[in-house]
């Protein structure tokens, strides 16, 4: 299967690394910034293009572009393909229908993990959503994600749009957690490092138990001395923004775990 | 060393069981409710009081109790006992000075972890935090605390709130975010497992990089129509406790990632 790549941002490069590995052909790599392509190209031996109107017939294009770009990307690839190819995108919220309103022969393959170019990726322990417009197309799409992951799932739209919308608070409003943290600590000179076991801990047991049933903290036990003493630090930090957070999630935990 | 605990919820059980196992003679463990206070007693060959007034001297007394049963405590036990017993308490956001004021030999003796009934705690990955009133004092913690952890750290009550308010953030505001995340999936019946690597991978990011630097998502990315998604899916679930916490946290991204 001939695959080329349209887009070399993170999401492109970790994919098109792990499918070459697996000894897909990667025929061409574009990006509106020609070095880009070219920095993802020369990795795969596929060659770099910066102009749509140059790329060439494969069996699958992915786009893994930003889901603004997507649509413009598709507008623009159907007049110059044809239903040989499949077209797939990458995005978790995003609809399919975005494609097959243009290029009937469409899906989409999307890694459900969060993507840096400094780590490497844990791809069998990444879950692949798949779907597509013909089943022997989702086949083809199954058969190639089963060479990087075994966990494999074929959900629509709209379950992968609450997927997304769930991994923004599994991961990017946890993480942003941290980050509050991290500052916390700092300003008070200690050292961050300190509070490195407790969140992979967190993470282990709210995978392990349902996160209601191990919520802990001040909040949760309606401690009302202790959230006052964490307000005033704050307050004295002049941190208004991470107040205003506290408040916020402590009014929810404590609605969430009342005693009815 | 002999010590006797003051309490008998999740901080004292463990951290009697690990002082147990560790060769500390446990001698008495007091709770208002005689029955916790037995089934404590009962693992680590104690006995088991409900009186405070029934205490015996012993080498170290541990208050682990609820932040606001501590200084209640502390008052009646400074009428039980003299300079002969060291009184810890085990509390992350209690200044030491809550203690010295009623009993001068006194001294803090916190893990920083997460504790629950259900899971194994490592002790090997726990920092605890150490104050004590005399330095001879803060030398005996942390020979005990040495025999659990090599994780030991010297901060003022200050610091030591400091991390317990960063704890909040890491621990109790990012396990919320999960929750909300599982009940975002399952109202779309999708299963809550294919976020699990994404959590896990998450703090370990965080944990080997600054959670600052990691960031990813819609809010960090300024993509106003995943967050404009995001939101019009939320509505129709009618989830208007999860979409304040979701405009609240994009908004702080936004604003902390924005380009200058």
């Amino acid at each position: 299967m001939k695959i080329s790549f349209i887009g070399a941002g993170r999401v492109a490069t970790h994919l098109a690394h792990a499918l070459y590995a697996q000894g897909f052909e990667i025929v061409q790599v574009y990006s509106r910034n020609l070095f880009h392509a070219q920095v993802l190209a020369r990795t795969v031996h596929a060659t770099s293009i910066d102009t749509l109107a140059d790329i060439v017939a494969t069996d699958l294009m992915v786009i893994a572009v930003s889901d603004q770009a997507i649509e413009s990307v598709i507008t623009q690839l159907a007049t110059l393909v044809d239903d040989h190819t499949l077209i797939v995108h990458t995005s978790g919220s995003t609809a399919m229908q975005i494609l097959t309103k243009h290029h009937l022969r469409a899906g989409v393959f999307y890694p459900l993990q969060t993507f840096s170019l400094e780590r490497e990726v844990n791809w069998s322990n990444t879950p692949f959503l798949l779907e597509a417009q013909y089943d022997a197309d989702l086949l083809r799409l199954n058969e190639m994600a089963r060479t990087l992951s075994q966990q494999i799932y074929h959900y629509n739209s709209e379950q992968r749009l609450s997927l997304h919308l769930a991994a923004v608070f599994a991961n990017n409003f946890s993480n942003y957690c941290f980050d509050i943290a991290k500052q916390t600590v700092e300003r008070n000179a200690v050292d961050f490092n300190l509070l490195t076991a407790l969140m992979k801990e967190t993470a282990e047991k709210a995978c392990q138990f349902d996160p209601k049933v191990v919520q802990t903290g001040p909040a949760m036990r309606q401690d009302q001395n202790t959230l006052d003493a964490h307000q005033s630090l704050l307050q004295q930090q002049q941190a208004e923004d991470h107040l205003a957070v506290y408040r916020l999630l402590s009014e929810h935990i404590k609605k969430r775990h009342q005693v009815k």
